[in-house]
C-alpha cells in the first residue's frame, strides 16, 4: 500500500511513460552492425525539472531492473520501485532537488524495445532476429531519450552493477553532457569468475529445448527451466556467503523428499522461488542479450587501457565498492578508481561495509545514501538553500597547517596522505588554488572530505601507493600520520616516489617533558601531541626529530626545512629558540625532497610560534 | 611416462585391487535403511606394512576421485595418481615409513559398488534402485575393507574436501582405530552457499531428459549435458577468483561465434572441456549420490553440537584450511578446530597460503607436505631413524623460561599465547608433565611446534580468544608478546578470562639505559630486548613495568609475583638488587590472577639473575 503515513518520504504515485524515439533515416545503427527501425523506450521521471534544466539525475538500472525506480504505480500498489530507499524527497538522491529519469534498457523486456517486441518488418516478435546490443547501444538510446525530453545536461549519471557500467559509458561517450558519474558495485569489466558463471547460466537457457534457437514466442512454452536455472546460479552470486548462511543456514523444508538423503533445503526452496519469480516477469532472450552485453563490456580492451578509455571524460567520478560483494569485488573498484586517478580525473572511491553482498546496493543503503549525497552537486531549486561548505578548523592543527600553506606553491599538485576530514585540502584549495587529492583509510572521513568537494581515495597507506605513478604530485603531505602506520619507512619511500617534495609533520617523542617523564617517573610519556595510554594508542611508531633525520639520511632524502612547534610550554619555546629543537618541539614540520646531497648534521631549525 | 629419471620419488607402478567384502547375513545395512547384498571395493595399497601392522595411513578421496592415489598403472601410463605429489618415498606421506591404503567410495563408479553396478537381484544396473548412501556408510565400508586386509589400527586417516569429512567421521565412528586425523580444505558440514551450488548443479542432472529418473544405463544416452553442466558449476567453485583471472583473464577463443556479441571465452572453453572430461569418466547417478551424501553431512546437527559429535574421538587432529578456498572457507576450519579444542581434544590448525583455491589441496602442496609430515607420528620401520624431538633452547630466553617453569604447577593446563617454535611448551611437557596448548599467528612456527608434538592453533591474538571458553586453562602465558599485539589491553583481558592465572613477560622500556638514551641522546632507545629501529620494530606498544602495573590495577588484575631480569649489565643487576626493578630490569616476568584485591603500591620484586 502506498500509504504516506507509513512511508512519508515516498515520491508517491508515479507512472511509466512510453516514447517512440525519433530515429535517423535508416533507423538506429547498433555497434555490432545491427539496425533497429523503431525504438520505443519506457521511462519514469520524478522531481521538478529546474528552469535551467540542469538538475537531472539519470539512473541506470541493473540486469533485470526496469524504469520503475521509486514510488508506487497506484494507490493500492504494495510494491515500491526498486530503489525507493534511495530516491525520493529527503533521500540519497533527493527529488526535492533533482529531477530523476530512469528508462528500461534497450534489449530489455520492460517496455523498451527488445527481442520480445514486434519486428516491424515481419509483424512478429524479433526472437532470434533481434540484433546484438552493447552497453554503448543501451547508453545511446538513453541519450536519444533525453534529447526527446529536451534535456541536454546531466547533473549526474548513477548506476549499480550493470547500471554502473552504463554510467561509466556515459562519461566516455557523452563527456560534455555529464557532470558526475556514480558507479556502485561495478567495474570496467566482468571478472573471469563472473564471466564463467554467466556463460554457464546462459548455456542452461540455450540448452533448454524450449528455447528453440530464440524463436519460442509463438510456441506454448518458453525456456522457463533454463531461465529459472540461470537466475538461480546468478542469484547465488548476488548474496554474500555470510548473509546466505545467516538467512538460510541448513534449514530444511518439508516437501516431498525424493529420497531420505535428498533434503530439500530452505536455500534451495528460496532459489527455486527466485527462479520462478523471474520467469514470470522476464524474457529469456532479453536475459541472454543483456548478460552478453555485460560480458562483452571491457573498457580496457576497447580503448587499449582504462586510462585511454577515460581520456575524453570530463566529469567527477565516485566509485563505490561493497565489502562483501564477490561478483564485483572491491579490487575491481580500486583498479577502476586508480586508473581514473592516473588519467588525471576527479575521482573519489570508498568501500562501504555491506554484509549482504552484491545485492546490498539495493537493500542496505544507509551509508550509500550518505556518500552519494556528499558527492552530488547541489543545485538551488525551490527555497532550500544550496549546500554550504564550512571549514571546521581544529585550533591545535592551525599552526602546522599554516606552515604547510606557507610551503606549498600556488596551483601545485598536492596529495594529502591521511587527509582526515579534508580541512587541510580545503585550506589549500582556498588559499593556494591547489588541486588537492586526499587519501584516507576511514570511510567516514572519506565521505566528509567528499562533502567538502575534494577527491578522496580510501586507501591503507601500509598497503602502498603502488598504483600512483612516480612523480605525479608536486607535494605529498603526511600530517600526523607517520607514527600511526605499520611501515613508516615504506610510506616515506612511497611518498618520495609519487611526489617531488614531501611535507611530514609528526609528534616529537624527544621533548624534554617526555624525557623527564620516562627518566624520572619511569612510565610512558603522554603529552598534547601524544595523548593516549600506551595500551590503546594509535601511535605505534614513536620517534624523535633526531631519529627521523637519521632515517632521512639512510633513505637519501634531503631535508630542506625543519620547523619546530613548541606548543604552549614556556620551556619548550625557550629550547626551540635556542635551536634545541628535539628537546623543545612538541611537533615537528619537515620538508624534504628526493635523492640529493646527504647532510648528516642536524639542519638548523626554524621556530614556529 | 612413468620415467623414474624424471620422477625419482614415484612409488612406481601400482595396481588397483578389487575385493568383495564379507558382509553379515542380510547384507550391508545403510544408515538410511537401504541394504546392499554385495559390496565390492576397489583399492590401492603402497609401502611396506610393518610387522606390527601399525603404520597404515588411510587416504580418503574427494568427490570424483578414485583409489589411484599415487604412482602409475603401467610403464607407459602418462598420468600419475591424483595425489602423487603427496604420496611416495620421501614425500609428505612417506611410503618409506607408511603403508598407504585408499579405496574408491561406496556409491562411486571407479570400481566400488555404486548405482552403475549390477544389482544382484535383477541382473541389471541399480540405477534408481540404488539406496542412498551417507558419509557414515562410506566410512563403514572402508572399515570393512581394512578388516578384510587384517589391519586393525590406522596411524592416520587423511583426506581433503569430502575426504576430510570421511576422516572426521572415522575419528567419531571408530575412535579406537584411529591415531591421527588430518582434515584438509574441509569442514564439519557444507556452507549454505556450497549447498546452494550443489543443489542447482544436481537440478541440471535430474532435469536432463536423458537422466530418465536415474535409469539411463540401458538407453543410448545418459544425462551427459546435465552432468557436464553440474561439473562446470562445481569447477568454478574449486578455483580461486584470482587464479581464474590469472589463468584465463578475458581471453577469447576462435570458435564459430554464434553472433558478434557472443564471445567464446577461454574460461568457457576450459569449463566445457572439464565438463566433457568428467562425463567420459564419471557416472551421473554416482555424482548425485555422493554430492547428496556431502550435502547431508552435518556433524553438529547429527550429534547436537560439534563438541558432542567429537566426544568419542580419541585421536589427534590436524585441521588445515587454504587461504583462497571459498568452497570450504578458512572460517569453517577455524570453527571445527575450535570446537575440537573446546571438546578437550588434541588439535592443531593452520591456514596455508594457497593461491589456487579449493583445488590447491591437490596442486599446491609444498607447505601441506611439511605440515602433514610435522604432524604425523613417525614409526620405526626399515633402518631409518624415528623422528627425534630436539629442543632448540634460545639462551637469552632461558631465564624467563626458568621463571615460568618454576611457577607452573605439575600436570596443569597451560595455553601459550604466541608459542613461537614451541620450545617453552616442550620444556613444560618434559619438566612439568604439562599438557600445553600453543597459539601462534605464524604458520611456520605452528608447523615447527607441531613437529615437536604440540597442539597449536594458528590465531591472531588481536582477533580475540573468544571461542576459548572461560577458565579452560590453569595458566595463560604471554611471553614477549604483549608489546607486539595491536590491542594489548584486550589480549590481557582475554587471557585472564580463559585462564586462572596469567604469566606475562615483556621487555621493560623503563630501564636506566633506555631512559638515558632518550634523555641525553634524544633518540629512541634500542637494547638487547628491544633491538629494532623505531621504523621497523614489531614492538608497537612499548611499556614500562610501572605502566604495566597501572594497567593491571585498572583491570582489577592482582599481581602475585614480579621478577626482574636485569640482563648482563652490572648496573642493571645492582639496581634490581636494590629493588629498583623498573630501572634495572631489561625484561620483566609478572604473574597475575583474575579479579582480586587491588594493590596500587608497587609489588616487591624478586630478582632473577
Amino acid at each position: 500500500m502506498a500509504d504516506e503515513t507509513t512511508n512519508p518520504n515516498s515520491i508517491g504515485i508515479v507512472a511509466t511513460e512510453v516514447v517512440d524515439l525519433t530515429l535517423p533515416d535508416g533507423g538506429l545503427k547498433l555497434r555490432n552492425g545491427g539496425v533497429l527501425r523503431e525504438v520505443r523506450v519506457a521511462y519514469e521521471a520524478y522531481g521538478k525539472l529546474s528552469s535551467g534544466r540542469d538538475n537531472v539525475v539519470y539512473i541506470c538500472h541493473a540486469l533485470t531492473g526496469d524504469a520503475h525506480v521509486a514510488g508506487y504505480h497506484s494507490a493500492d500498489d504494495g510494491k515500491a520501485g526498486w530503489w525507493d530507499e534511495m530516491v525520493g524527497p529527503g533521500k540519497g538522491i533527493d527529488t526535492d532537488y533533482y529531477h530523476v529519469i530512469c528508462a528500461n534498457v534497450l534489449g530489455g523486456c520492460m517496455g523498451t524495445t527488445g527481442p520480445s517486441s514486434i519486428n516491424p518488418d515481419t509483424g512478429k516478435p524479433y526472437g532470434s532476429s533481434f540484433p546484438d546490443v552493447t552497453v554503448a547501444d543501451i547508453v545511446h538510446v538513453q541519450k536519444l531519450l533525453i534529447d526527446e525530453l529536451n534535456v541536454n545536461r546531466l547533473a549526474a549519471v548513477v548506476g549499480g552493477s550493470l547500471g554502473g557500467m552504463q554510467a561509466l559509458a556515459w562519461s566516455i561517450l557523452y563527456p560534455d553532457l555529464v557532470d558526475c558519474c556514480i558507479c556502485v558495485a561495478s567495474g570496467a569489466t566482468l571478472s573471469t569468475q563472473a564471466l564463467a558463471f554467466d556463460a554457464v547460466a546462459r548455456d542452461a537457457i540455450v540448452s533448454d529445448p524450449a528455447w528453440a534457437g530464440g524463436d519460442y514466442y509463438e510456441s506454448d512454452n518458453g525456456p522457463d527451466w533454463g531461465l529459472a536455472h540461470a537466475r538461480k546460479i546468478a542469484h547465488i552470486t548476488y548474496l554474500s556467503p555470510e548473509s546466505m548462511q545467516q538467512k538460510f543456514g541448513r534449514e530444511k523444508r518439508e516437501q516431498e523428499p525424493r529420497s531420505k538423503n535428498r533434503h530439500y533445503f530452505q536455500v534451495e526452496s528460496y532459489l527455486d522461488y527466485q527462479g520462478k519469480k523471474l520467469v514470470k516477469r522476464f524474457d529469456a532472450n532479453s536475459y541472454l542479450q543483456i548478460t552478453q552485453a555485460v560480458g562483452a563490456f571491457d573498457l580496457a580492451e576497447e580503448f587499449g587501457s582504462l586510462e585511454k578509455a577515460f581520456e575524453p571524460a570530463k566529469c567527477k567520478f565516485l566509485i563505490i565498492g561493497l565489502s562483501t560483494d564477490w561478483l564485483f569485488p572491491e579490487e575491481q573498484s580500486i583498479e577502476l578508481a586508480e586508473a581514473l586517478h592516473r588519467a588525471g580525473k576527479d575521482v573519489s572511491r570508498c568501500t562501504l561495509e555491506a554484509p549482504h553482498g552484491h545485492d546490498a546496493f539495493l537493500i542496505e543503503i544507509e551509508h550509500l545514501a550518505e556518500a552519494v549525497r556528499a558527492f552530488l552537486p547541489w543545485v538551488t531549486i525551490n527555497s532550500k538553500p544550496a549546500k554550504q561548505e564550512r571549514l571546521e578548523l581544529d585550533e591545535s592543527k592551525a599552526k602546522s597547517f599554516n606552515l604547510i600553506l606557507e610551503t606549498v606553491a600556488k596551483g601545485s599538485r598536492v596529495i594529502d596522505l591521511g587527509c582526515g576530514n579534508g580541512t587541510l585540502l580545503s585550506l589549500l584549495k582556498e588559499e593556494k588554488g591547489v588541486r588537492g587529492f586526499g587519501v584516507d583509510i576511514d570511510v567516514d572521513r572519506v565521505i566528509t572530505s567528499m562533502d567538502k568537494g575534494h577527491n578522496v581515495l580510501q586507501m591503507d597507506l601500509d598497503e602502498g601507493l603502488s598504483r600512483i605513478p612516480d612523480g605525479m604530485y608536486d607535494y605529498a603531505i603526511l600530517g600526523s600520520t607517520l607514527q600511526v602506520v605499520r611501515k613508516p619507512r615504506t610510506v616515506l619511500r612511497e611518498m618520495m616516489r609519487v611526489a617531488r617534495e614531501g611535507i611530514i609533520t609528526f609528534p616529537n617523542f624527544g621533548t624534554w617533558s617526555n624525557r623527564v617523564t620516562l627518566a624520572l617517573r619511569g612510565c610512558m610519556p603522554k603529552s598534547d601531541t601524544l595523548p593516549h595510554e600506551w595500551y590503546d594508542t594509535p601511535n605505534i611508531h614513536l620517534t624523535t626529530l633526531k631519529d627521523f633525520i637519521e632515517l632521512c639520511c639512510l633513505e637519501d632524502i634531503r631535508i630542506v626545512d625543519v620547523a619546530c612547534l613548541p606548543g604552549d610550554k614556556f620551556l619548550n619555546r625557550l629550547l626551540v629558540s635556542m635551536n634545541l629543537c628535539n628537546l623543545g618541539a612538541e611537533k615537528v614540520f619537515v620538508r624534504v625532497t628526493g635523492k640529493g646531497t646527504i647532510d648528516r648534521s642536524a639542519p638548523s631549525c626554524r621556530v614556529s610560534r
